[in-house]
């Protein structure tokens, strides 16, 4: 971090960009000591870094960078309680110190830490970790592997973990090395039980498309608003030590593209009751109008048909809305295929029952989108509350209050 | 491309970074319809192309961006010359297109084009093509398989092919969607041998660093001088229709990090020869430095190892340099293991024999950096000249001079 030059890209330039996304430099801006004129100047934005520290973990209510990995751990035989807290005390320091550009303890590689790229880090807890930690009266009640539906084709190398990391960041490298770093760290304590990476590229405040094509994300709920504290984070009423939290589903879901591709552009938008070009619902002009699921065309057929995907994922109440922070995968194909795409698909929501489940149970009782994609992993985690500051550790209220 | 906002982007400045890289915008910018003003606009550099027309392919002499996807096709049995040159027709006709942000004819999601974020695609040529194309007699003397190296630990899964592209974008979905093009508009002709994904990142004019936290390609050949017309491209002295063009080597070499990480920050310096935290030779203070292979401490003994990667892979005489143009990866780790990562490692040079061979022997008689990296695939391939314009074909020269 020395050398003044490596705060320095010609690629991108300048700007009010990075503040306004609550996003803040790790470093400060020397173009006078690197020779670059102002206007030549360009601010590193691989330097920004999103807080640790605060009521929630970050990675969540935080706008998702372009690159993410799940990795999912199973704790060690015989691993405890007081195993469990060592790994989260290790953990937090890492992240704390990672997300900040900064190289962890004993860290082998800290020259792949100074380029933080808006890297965060959130930790979560499978079903089976709190009866490693004598805790089952803690679990909250959603907490458990997701029931099976008939459409799943699930993979035990997708499925469950006791543990789970969700990095994301702008830059590969940047969560590349966070995700040795942290399994490194507690290898004595974890098996890695699968690595998942994803990536999105869309301009910011703009819907990502996935792999077939499609808008993906519209519905959501924004940052930093009264439905984000109400639907995502946990008030503890019924798990007191989960106030601040939240919970995580993750579901790889494989995409067949070459059946999607014999489909045309108008059996693609009656499939997903929303035009290709721009995401609107068939209702609709723009992206961001409501569907309107009763208009009927002059023969009276439903314009949005009722087996649309819109139709079904649509919530029947405000009370089962929740967070969408997907990432498309891409993978090397099988022998004889030709591509191995999906979604990393990501829910976040204060209760999995009342809000994920029942919109899950209708898309897997019908769902026209259901022919060309299918479920090859599932998990469900426990998302706790932030570290609020320095000698704190990730989890800590789940243990100590 | 209807709507002004998805030209902006908040997250990147409007600068002339990317016009001194020889980089052009797809589309003109318009803040003011968007509501932006000119200090908050954003040029969205997702809409950056590269030219696809020229007397080389692209991909080569371009800075490379953050994203690559190497992918390996074996000609289906039987397809002969017509069909290569079938195929060949079809990939330049799509290239031309994806390269400048425009849907390939027949794009089934032509959405995803949208966004070309400097892709290139480049073409190679494997052994075995020029047999099936009746035209053994064409192939250069340097493109065969590599001899064996007692180090090479090759799986088929990452070895050989009859043609290769390289995509390279700064977006992951851009590079996604264009593997998935070109290879179903030729799936009948060709099956898929590997697809094999990296990344770097590094702010432009610096080095990358691989995984293992080294600088990784200081010596290397500058785009646009003199070194690089004539250690690059090939003049056709030999092979007259290769004018233009010039030859690809990719390896895949793993890492082993959990041994690598056994070693201190000494040892590495002494097994590679240069400071990690630099790149900068141990006889020199700044990464470009000429190393002094022949400088000794007070006790005599040699500053920089005869032993160290430096000293090995350090060409005896100019005409064995060759262009390096290497990508990290980073793959789920097997069962049991805690990462699976390495280097794609590329080579361009006019003569593999002459220029990578000599090289590439050194390092595998003895390398101190072998204790730690495995070579598990290895592929060549000549690559033709660039298309001058429409209307013409990659590779035509092969075929038609």
């Amino acid at each position: 971090m020395a050398d003044p030059h490596s705060r320095l890209s010609r690629r991108r330039l300048l700007g009010g960009g990075a503040a306004a996304a609550g996003v803040v430099g790790a470093a400060g801006i020397g173009w006078g000591a690197a020779g670059f004129t102002r206007e030549e100047a360009v601010r590193d934005e691989a330097l920004d870094v999103v807080p640790f520290y605060g009521a929630h973990q970050a990675g969540i209510e935080t706008n998702p960078p372009g690159h993410v990995a799940f990795a999912g751990f199973d704790l060690a035989p015989g691993a405890g309680r007081e195993d469990i807290i060592g790994l989260l005390r290790i953990w937090t320091d890492d992240a704390s110190r990672l997300t900040q550009g900064l190289p962890a303890l004993a860290d082998t590689e800290p020259e792949l830490a100074t380029r933080p790229a808006r890297l965060t880090i959130t930790v979560g807890f499978g079903p089976e970790l709190f009866t490693r930690a004598e805790m089952a009266e803690r679990r909250p009640s959603w907490l458990r592997q997701l029931p099976p539906f008939p459409v799943d084709r699930l993979d035990p190398a997708y499925t469950g973990a006791d543990l789970v990391l969700q990095i994301c960041a702008e830059e590969a490298t940047t969560v590349a090395h966070a995700v040795r770093v942290l399994s490194k760290h507690v290898k004595s304590l974890v098996t890695v039980r699968w690595v998942q990476r994803g990536f999105r590229d869309a301009p910011r405040g703009q819907t990502m498309r996935n792999l077939m094509g499609q808008v993906d994300g519209t519905v959501n709920i924004a940052p930093r608003t009264v439905d984000f504290d109400r639907l995502v984070w946990d008030d503890g009423a019924s798990t007191p030590w989960l106030a601040g939290g939240t919970s995580l589903v993750l579901r790889r879901i494989a995409m067949d593209l070459d059946t999607w591709d014999e489909l045309d552009a108008d059996g693609r938008e009656l499939t997903v009751g929303r035009r290709v070009s721009n995401g609107a619902p068939l209702t609709g002009t723009a992206e961001h109008d409501e569907p309107d699921l009763t208009a009927v065309d002059r023969n009276g057929i439903p314009v949005i048909p009722p087996s649309s995907h819109v139709a079904r994922a649509r919530h029947t109440h405000d009370g089962e809305r929740f967070l969408r922070r997907g990432f498309n995968y891409d993978e090397a194909p099988a022998p004889g295929q030709l591509s191995n795409s999906g979604l990393l698909f990501v829910a976040y929501q204060r209760d999995v029952d009342a809000q994920f489940l029942p919109v899950q149970q209708r898309l897997a009782e019908f769902d026209a989108l259901n022919e060309w994609t299918t479920p090859v992993g599932s998990a469900v985690f426990a998302i706790p509350p932030g570290v609020p500051g320095p000698g704190h550790y990730l989890g800590q209220q789940l243990f100590e209050s």
